[in-house]
């Protein structure tokens, strides 16, 4: 049984795909196992909330459809004069992403820097 | 006393080389300390287990030698069209990458990602 | 109550920018549950302790004054022939950063690759 928090930070096309790649191994290799996972995106991987992708978009929601949650960092919604309604998903909400993935850890979770 | 699993997902002739010596340094500085390491290679870190750098290369098998095990991630081979023969070492076998470091975590091991 | 370690192994200044961010807002969100952050520094993070900008340079001061520690690791130091007194702010030192940011997490501390 596993609770991840995985950390996006980055931004690019090919990072995008990776990132998705990587999270949909995870998913479809830990199954059940997999309890809770929630994406923190901050910093430059906010492009990826705001990708005009079409495939992206689909895997997104499909990851969250899967029960996966992405979180946004409000510093970086803030800085960048994003609202959360101009993103591709819903999403949850933590004041600092990095606060939130160490507060995560703190709670026994699993931590993934992609 | 430590278990460590290490991400390695990006490459380059620079990347590879830091990473090697990153390595290399945490097994002169942890000794016998470091009980069990393992490095998790997948997306672009792959080209590391394909390196044609003849230092590399021996930096790699004195790794081994000395105990610390390499593992390709299978979703990267099978999509690279690669098999673990054509790889610069023997290596261990785990379905996703990004599993695989989960579940060492939820074992209690230490992560980094380099 | 969290403790954190921090690692610091990439240069440029959108990185030195981001990372200095990234660690203010931390220390903002958790406030006093921020018991101990450790923020360590090796590789090319090293440029970082050695910046000629003067935002980055009080940042960094402020965060020492505020109880964080930027720790050196003594391979990078000895490899760029650099020593600890030409650094921006003074440091603790650890032989090798992978290995302390190891050791810290085998005493639970939480961790952070930035």
């Amino acid at each position: 049984m596993a609770n991840v928090v995985i950390q996006i930070n980055k931004s690019g096309a090919d990072y995008d795909r990776r990132v998705m790649r990587n999270i949909m191994n995870l998913k479809n290799q830990l199954g059940d196992d997999l309890v809770q996972c929630e994406v923190v995106v901050f910093g430059e991987g906010m492009d990826l909330l705001q990708t005009q992708d079409e495939m992206i978009k689909e895997q997104i929601d499909a990851l969250v459809e899967s029960g996966i949650e992405f979180i946004a960092c409000s510093n970086t919604l803030s800085k960048h004069n994003v609202t959360q309604e101009e993103l591709v998903c819903s999403v949850g909400s933590a004041g600092s992403g990095v606060a939130h993935l160490v507060t995560r850890q703190t709670e026994g979770w699993a931590y993934l820097a992609l």
